[in-house]
């Protein structure tokens, strides 16, 4: 019953596991490509399959406003729907009602918003959200959470966790309980210790198949995330899946996979390549840039996806200045492929013995900067 | 030397044959997704490639202002470019000066012009088309003709078509012979059935390896395309490839290769596919109408397409409706993959020794419309 999660190795506090849902098994440390509306943007599900992710995230704010979690589940799930058939791990809508939706009121019971798409009115309650997860098929669902905003004061935080402790019990009492799915919790308390271990503590006593570290990569910066996971992952059970929402850059998944998270998602890879950044071994290429107009060479020498392995910097380049899909397309082709490729090597090294020197490699790697722009013509 | 073209089977004036070419070969009747800016638009070159398609063609206006002639000869030609390795027809840019371009100034010399992106002043003379397409490297290029607007005085016709012969004269004497490459004639003279066949005739004395017919499809409507092609192909030889420029919709395409037309190119099946619009066994269908919102069937239940096969109606809607890149990707995967097929239904027949029969299936399955809308819930 419930989803399953075997460890096969660990190095320090990071582990190498299998988490086992209802549609197939996922490796961790893994990350997931956002699929919004039930598409990761400008990919086919075969090609988002064929970078080797495993496991890919749908909201539940934006499908339960278009086409509807009823329509989804008439249509057969979101596996079915979206032609993923893998497992999917929803959100509980809650942090997009925060950032998406207009006229928001919140209270114990849930939160009361308008669409931002045509402003109709929608509740969500725990009990709604779990329902609405329910009826996508998440292999993963996510509590009903709040995510106080960076930088609200420590008493506004202590609130707002108390507040996602009562909506995580509401949440698992409505869960409907079936093999090879399962409900997640999500820890908040912001930046504060205390709030985070309480936080963490009341939601172990509750026992989850699995644990969120949420309300990080709000704009805390990089060392204090890291601060809040030194203190927050020890005090997770050990045999548990743990995931950290939202996140990140390669070198915050490196250093987050180094304290024991297992799971990531974040819109990176898939928005950067909208807007013609891409990450590589020698960090982010901003392929619009005119020194790449006339390069033959691959955007990334170290990737094996089909994009580097196929056309040039000045292919990429010109799509982008056309303004041609094929270079969105492309781009997300690779940064996807780089996140995946990311991700097995640390699975790798754990599984080694030597993730402290891949991590050091990934780290001088990064910093070692893009490829030298090619000589001018004379 | 030149390129080759055997003829395998006829049915009627309609041919079955193949084309053969620096890049590989083309079975035709043959339809080529165009690929105006060094992409076919919305798919990557090995989703093209799996429809069936064999060529492709790509726009000398589009790339000699955008990257530039030179940059992709630089960069090795454009089949490298845009990883396309099969055969590319590029056409002269004559057309598109005429229906892109600004301040347009067209002497016998050729055509000066602004680009439509930036403004920038050019020139494109009948060498200088030959010179572009070489450094493209096309295995087919066109010459440099004027395509006269519909409605056109006689006279005016006649003068335009004169130039066209005469610039045909100067492109082939530029034209530089290579094996498994060639230069095509364009057959010009408006809807006037003596002017068509004075050009056809003219042309036919330089001898080229190919022969276009253009100026069809501006809107003089199928039934005067039909009898213009009537007139003007039986006046070409009949050993060398004919190729109607711009053409078409499906029953177009049908009728012209029964008049014995071997090569298509048209934009309907990718800018369609973008604009919601797909094409079917059962006619067109726009995917957008509400009708399809939950209809978990598929596009066309007679396509064996990745689309098809793998997603249903009610999920094309959500994504065009939500916006997403993917709707456009998929439904031009979808309509290239349609032409493809209607292609290879078209040489199946003629080499069956049945093409009027199975004419006669396609015109009855558009004709039939679409599959009925689901019964409303009750």
């Amino acid at each position: 019953m419930s989803i399953g999660f075997q460890l096969h190795a660990r190095y320090g506090a990071a582990r190498r596991g299998v988490l086992t849902t209802a549609h197939g098994h996922v490796d961790t440390p893994a990350f997931m490509p956002v699929g919004t509306a039930a598409t990761v943007k400008a990919m086919r599900p075969q090609d988002v399959a064929a970078t080797g992710a495993q496991m890919v995230l749908g909201n539940t704010y934006h499908l339960m406003l278009r086409p509807g979690a009823e329509t989804v589940a008439e249509l057969g799930g979101l596996h079915r729907f979206m032609a993923w058939p893998g497992p999917i791990l929803t959100d509980s809508g809650g942090y997009q009602v925060m950032s998406l939706a207009k006229l928001r009121q919140l209270d114990e019971r849930g939160v009361r918003f308008r669409s931002h798409i045509d402003g109709s009115k929608h509740e969500l309650t725990p009990e709604g959200a779990v329902e609405i997860q329910d009826l996508l098929d998440a292999d993963i669902a996510m509590q009903l959470d709040e995510c106080p905003a960076a930088g609200r004061p420590r008493d506004e935080v202590a609130e707002s966790m108390h507040l996602s402790l009562r909506w995580a019990e509401r949440c698992r009492a409505a869960f409907r309980e079936r093999d090879g799915y399962g409900l997640f919790a999500i820890v908040q308390g912001g930046v504060h210790d205390d709030l985070r271990r309480e936080s963490a503590h009341a939601l172990t006593q509750m026992d989850f198949p699995g644990y969120a570290v949420g309300g990080l990569a709000v704009g805390e910066g990089q060392a204090e995330m890291f601060r809040v996971l030194d203190v927050t992952v020890p005090e997770l059970p050990e045999a548990k899946p743990r995931y950290l929402m939202g996140v990140g850059r390669p070198l915050d998944i490196v250093g987050a996979v180094e304290r024991g998270i297992d799971l990531f998602d974040c819109v990176l890879p898939t928005r950067s390549g909208r807007t013609a950044q891409a990450f590589t071994h020698g960090g982010a290429v901003n392929i619009r840039n005119a020194r790449h107009r006339r390069d033959p060479r691959p955007l990334d020498p170290a990737c094996g996806c089909g994009v580097c392995s196929t056309v040039s910097r000045a292919y990429l380049n010109h799509l982008i200045r056309a303004g041609e899909m094929l270079g969105p397309m492309l781009l997300t082709e690779h940064n996807v492929f780089f996140y995946q490729t990311l991700m097995r090597r640390l699975r790798d090294a754990i599984a080694a013995g030597a993730l402290a020197e891949e991590a050091a490699r990934i780290r001088a790697q990064q910093a070692a900067g893009d490829i030298a722009p090619m000589e001018a013509k004379a």
